[in-house]
């Protein structure tokens, strides 16, 4: 080894940046922002409502301007070939250990955008407390339009000014190409449901020099987006996935139910016996769904719609567009059930089958349904714990909000997200098959990278650090 | 929190097991095994070796038993539907940030076989060391046909007898069937450059109750291994990729030139700016490839050929059988350049695109070519660094050895891996686009997680942990 022939050589650093942890909790622990009171929040809120005029009608398809139907295979595409595509998906599913598990198979629309979208939040310290910066983002699809998104919230085609529209701010802090130290960057998938293979790179990256304050842009400390995560339909999905990866300290002293590798062995296993294929199939004449002139619907009335919308917006890169939509058939319900082992909370995950996944399975919150599907079965068919959730006595509700999901391709797409406290008779410490205990730490660290929790257990991942925030 | 509601916890246990890297380390510095003796190791397999009787036989792809080309694409498939098809691939790899990076767009054929197969190797202390059981096995594509493979190699195919042979040995430690402790559990991708999103479960189980010793099988600790991988074609692939993911602690007092999250932060940039999208196609008349009646071959003669063969095996689950390998087109070049920072040994890892990969780019070796291939170009439009590898000087090589990839689906398919120190005229600090520093324990980490480290990266880290053993 010949350390004569290096020069001299740069600097290590620490593998993990000390003081980081400590940094952030200060942050959770700090209610009162340096820039903006959380009371005077929604004043400011209303504030950047009244400054811009949204509107947004629902039109019939033939109404969408620059999209149409493929001619060849029914699919619903833009004329540049840019944005996103409404194509059919087939999804089989063959479960282990030898397929001879369940079997399911099921036609659907999906939306298909390969390209990779940066969602980053800006940080920087504010009277030694790290502050967020958070945008106030109109999206067609929010029940009440505006929301705080994250500082970047930007398709591939948004800073390529496909919409030939306005640069998007403070995109060069997550590009390089201004100065700053990440402190969280990993891809992360979206919906399964209603994406095929989507996933957005999440990003958190602490500003080192001074940042400009632009309009519809304010600076809020982790404590105070804690409290607003516990209202309804402020904090938007991009910021809750964005948010569900601020690396929070351990404060379980590393104990959990589960080790790490027997976690991660648990879901390598699941992985393994899900044998899941999904096929790409043309949007006309998807068996099972029919296409009107306003809506492509399931023929029993289920799942979701695709829709299309006419937008006009005075603070978006452009002033006026119509898309498609997917619009859900009722309000879904994502919670976890939790439990105390020994002092420590604990997360019950699932892992679930989505169509439009990378990989088989991630980890989804213990209840993901839109219960109005399953009203139909009878009480022994229904999902598991789908019930529990909903009967819930209200003493025992840790946390419950009604959150919307992308406003920019899911209309009217809300969810209660409720943490609901579980004991050894309802979910018991060694849970049925496809089911695991973990702890917020533990979910936390599989954050560090993509595919593990989807983006539904990520928006309670958020709101469990917001829990603790406000227990 | 009503914790009095919750009845008697299971008690917590700690997310990282203690001891258990000192039992990692004890085992690789124990290089006298309980068992077999190292120098006894080459009597003992060549004993194996005269024990059983193989024979392997190039054939046309017309004397193929229960294998034959499909009527509507030219798909080569078995007519029982499973093991596995060679098919058509075509990739088109537009690079970003905008799309306006290299593009590249190429066909080939390609091996899919989308069930997740079983690595596992089972541990057990003798003498207070991690020994692991290792198998003399028999694969057709071997140059050498017996090398040592993991406890367990099955795919799904095999322990549901699918080759109606006999019972895969060992089996019920990885499927839970026989109690065992899991050290490490990840699903790990194969070559992306001839099979199409192919990915092994790799596990090793510590064993907690007595274990008997099968003919074929014997124990040996890291060290043992350690040595035996500085020893050409002795450790299958198989067995190394298993090996790479031994959760040995980081020796470095967890520094590095990046830290963890820069780390993961500009692999996720890498798998942002590639856009590569891959289709399969039909097999049958492939640009660019032309088909003979014993070989499918590149035009040029490069890359690879699709063969068939005939086996005949003494010690496997079926005696006779008939199957088409890949055979690549000379000996290829796995190598990191290793460059010391601060006493700490880094490797350059490079983010590279195989068209068969779930997801982009993973973790390649600095250099991973076959210099065949490039050798028509001048040498300014060969890949980076590879002449730097070919020209070493060998005082410069820190460890070398042949090894041989999966012998069950490539034939002849053999490698010269090699560590070769760099300077800073040769391999900059701060490398090209594409490159980055990382160190052993860094690579540990990441083995944790699947489609971080492509097979060919693992199996170098394997090595590195081995040049440890004898540097």
């Amino acid at each position: 080894m010949s350390t004569a022939t290096t020069p001299a050589a740069p600097g290590l650093t620490a593998r993990r940046p000390a003081g980081l942890a400590e940094r952030i909790a200060r942050s959770a622990a700090t209610d009162r922002g340096a820039h903006l009171a959380t009371e005077d929040f929604h004043d400011w809120l209303d504030g950047r409502r009244r400054a811009n005029t949204f509107r947004v009608d629902k039109i019939p398809f033939d109404a969408l301007d620059g999209w149409s139907f493929d001619e060849a295979d029914g699919n619903l595409v833009h004329r540049s070939g840019r944005f996103f595509t409404v194509e059919g998906l087939h999804v089989v599913e063959e479960d282990g250990p030898y397929g001879d598990g369940p079997y399911r198979s099921w036609y659907q629309p999906v939306i298909k955008q390969p390209e990779v979208g940066i969602l980053g939040i800006l940080a920087k310290e504010f009277d030694g407390v790290l502050h967020f910066l958070m945008q106030a983002k109109m999206e067609p699809g929010n029940p009440n339009l505006l929301q705080l998104s994250p500082t970047v919230q930007a398709t591939r085609s948004n800073y390529t000014k496909a919409h030939r529209g306005g640069d998007v701010k403070y995109i060069e802090y997550f590009t390089g190409a201004e100065h700053g130290t990440v402190i969280a960057d990993s891809l992360q998938s979206e919906h399964g449901a209603w994406f095929f293979h989507k996933s957005n790179r999440n990003m958190i990256v602490e500003a080192t020099g001074e940042v400009p304050l632009l309009d519809d842009f304010c600076w809020l400390t982790l404590g105070q987006l804690g409290e607003l995560l516990h209202q309804d339909n402020v904090i938007n999905m991009d910021a809750r996935t964005v948010l569900s990866c601020v690396p929070y300290e351990d404060a379980d002293a590393g104990r959990a139910l589960l080790s790490d590798v027997q976690l991660l062995s648990w879901f390598t296993g699941e992985r393994s016996r899900h044998d899941v294929r999904a096929r790409r199939v043309p949007l006309r004449e998807l068996p099972g769904w029919k296409q009107g002139e306003e809506t492509i619907e399931h023929e029993e009335g289920r799942h979701f719609k695709v829709v299309a919308v006419s937008v006009q917006a005075g603070n978006r890169e452009v002033t006026s567009w119509t898309q498609p939509l997917i619009e859900p058939v009722g309000l879904g319900v994502a919670a976890f059930l939790t439990r105390d082992f020994d002092g420590v909370p604990h997360y019950l995950v699932h892992a679930r089958v989505e169509g439009g996944f990378l990989d088989t399975v991630e980890l989804a919150p213990t209840v993901q349904y839109t219960p109005g599907n399953y009203a139909h079965l009878p009480s022994d068919e229904r999902p598991p714990f789908l019930d529990l959730v909903l009967d819930a006595d209200p003493a025992r509700v840790r946390y419950e909000a009604v959150h919307s999901e992308e406003g920019g391709r899911f209309l009217n797409a809300e969810s209660r997200y409720l943490l609901v406290e579980a004991d050894e008779t309802q979910a018991p410490a060694d849970p049925p098959p496809g089911y695991a205990w973990a702890t917020a730490a533990q979910l936390t660290s599989l954050t560090r990278h993509g595919h593990y929790l989807n983006v539904q257990a990520r928006t309670l991942l958020a709101c469990v650090h917001a829990g603790a925030v406000r227990p």
